[in-house]
């Protein structure tokens, strides 16, 4: 008997085996055979014969065929507990219900790790280590099971959040698939309205005339900033990964994204309005501090928020190597630099790059480059982003 | 006659005056004594004594004082041309006929330069080199007035673009303006949900309901990842400079708004639709798939968009200089990096860093870095950032 058998040897299920290496006998399956023996080949495990038991199972898999195989594997009476990696968790739970799975031995799971490749080729021991790995126990699962899945995601080092079904999947609507919505709409603004396009839109209440035409598009885009570029960033995600998951999670991203387009309509009646300059002012004012009170939530560094931290500013020439030498300058000052931005201006020959760093040090940064030669460019207090006007 | 008079001596102001030295005689003026006196001390320029004619007027001042600063410099007949450097231009071009200015003698202007601090002790004498101009002559500009403008900003390093009024404010809408409101929207709804604001939230059509508790909102923000960082950087801005700027602009950005609202509504309706999974999913694929169309449009670097540019990922240690040390790898190796993402996350002792590079050295890096010893998580083609399911 295996300790554990991972249903699925992609990206997520080779790291898996990858990271319990050493501390767990793994055995491997997967439908495809090359998958399955590259990631033996990278020491994920052994190949399952298909019959042996383990105490774990994980089936790393599509979220629409996981509940179908976890129906196979307790038909054989292949593990002692289950668990899967889907992204959204309630219409897994729902399934496996529906097909009359025994849900006492199943706990959902979703490692929350960033994928950007697929196969095992990407698979990496630490993956998960210090990444939040949610657990989504029914009211039917037992305790023996979910110490099971605890112990292995324990076990590939992550950091265990046990929450319901309902509360991960409207989490992680919120959370997750929500800003990636927000990006691809200002994205989708920004595109050339083609004609069929215009014309779908305009059938579904979305008005079809562009704020700026396609003639003028290329002289307007001169005036876009950092501000663009970071607020859509996600909008060039692969659309077809990002059409299954909102449409999986469809029940709790509906009324996030309705509630995100009441906010903002409301937000465009303030504007329309017709009442004295102070009153919209005060309404515009008060959305923005909402804005500003939610965003002092979101965990920017090991749990700490964006007020812990300051920014230096410094210009310089767009060379290689620049970046090297202001990052070894900042580390002979004895400050560890928490993250980087860089902007490049369109036909600058200088770029501008801003080294975040605890508020309590950028006094001493911004004096330490300076003397060092660097062209400083100025000191921020933690809160506010420069304003791109 | 000095060549350029700058009334208002504020980082902008100071900044024009820094740049310009040198190749102008530039006199500088602000209503409050003490701020003129340090922008003469940073060395941008020498005391206007309140009668000495120039051939260029900058008047940097808040856009409230714009027109009436104007009238009274045209009264006595200071300048021969005129310009300003308000983040929105109709406003104004109104607002001087409205008073009676003599409007051909006066070319409206915006520097994009980013500014996170106030003042001239923030000034920089290249805060505008490479940085996009706008200058925004109205139907009565003078060819005169027009050159002495672009002359001017030319002279400040600045990349000139000339266009209308109207077109610079619903540029300025949809690419800077609405990526502020998408942000704080986004921002918005994580922040819980105080009675008071609940309430007038309902009556404006908001739901008051928060998608998960407050009481669940520390547990569930574990679940948050990078995307919702980058998506809601702006939600920090500083929200009485913001207010100012979407209220003065609000022609522009209330039916931006209403678009991005509408589209986002469009989006709830299909999710929300009782249509067969295929349609549905259709839809949601046709919307993200116009957010990539419009993503890449958005220029990143010197104009280029980001499908030039692919990303290597490498994990290392959250260790002071270990960022240093990448860079320098990477310098050695030839590469010139575009741009740094540092992904921290909580309670792990590793960061992810993405390197930003030409997408035909993307291999060639991470080669280089693990023949190097890095532990390169892996090289990704340019088109999706990685997926946080």
């Amino acid at each position: 008997m295996a300790d554990v058998l991972i249903v699925g040897s992609g990206l997520i299920g080779a790291s898996i085996g990858l990271a319990l290496r050493g501390g767990a006998d793994v055995v491997l399956h997967d439908r495809d055979v090359a998958t399955a023996a590259q990631a033996i080949a990278r020491g994920a495990g052994r190949l399952w014969d298909g019959v042996e038991r383990a105490q774990t199972v994980v089936v790393a898999v599509p979220p629409s065929r996981i509940a179908s195989t976890l129906l196979g594997l307790q038909s054989n009476n292949i593990g002692r507990t289950y668990t899967h990696v889907a992204s959204v968790q309630s219409q897994v739970q729902r399934e496996v219900e529906m097909l009359g799975c025994d849900v006492s031995t199943i706990v959902g799971g979703h490692p929350l790790a960033g994928r950007e490749t697929s196969g095992p080729q990407g698979a990496a021991a630490d993956l998960f280590v210090g990444r939040t790995w949610a657990i989504c126990p029914s009211s039917a699962s037992s305790a023996q099971a979910l110490a099971d899945v605890r112990d292995m995601a324990e076990g590939c080092g992550a950091t265990v959040v046990e929450l319901a079904a309902l509360v991960h999947d409207a989490s992680v609507a919120l959370l997750s698939h929500l800003p990636q919505v927000a990006a691809s709409a200002l994205a989708g603004l920004l595109a050339p309205t083609v004609a069929g396009h215009a014309q779908a839109g305009a059938t579904r209440g979305v008005a079809s005339q562009p704020a700026i035409s396609s003639a003028e598009h290329g002289l307007g885009l001169a005036l876009s900033g950092q501000g663009l570029v970071d607020t859509t960033r996600l909008a060039a995600s692969d659309p077809t990964l990002w059409a299954e998951i909102l449409v999986l999670n469809a029940a709790e991203v509906a009324p996030a994204v309705r509630r995100l387009a009441d906010s903002l309509g409301a937000l465009a009646d303030d504007l329309e309005g017709g009442e004295p300059h102070r009153d919209r002012f005060a309404a515009v004012l008060e959305f923005l501090l909402r804005g500003n009170r939610g965003r002092a939530l979101v965990p920017v560094k090991r749990g700490e928020v964006s007020e812990a931290f300051g920014r230096v500013r410094v210009s310089v020439d767009d060379q290689p190597g620049r970046l090297a030498g202001l990052l070894t300058a900042a580390g002979d000052a004895g400050c560890n630099v928490e993250d980087v931005h860089v902007e490049h201006v369109p036909g600058r020959p200088q770029g501008l790059i801003e080294l975040v760093v605890e508020t309590s040090v950028v006094g001493d940064l911004g004096d330490a480059l300076r003397a060092a030669g660097w062209h400083v460019m100025g000191e921020l207090s933690p809160t506010h982003p420069p304003a791109e006007q």
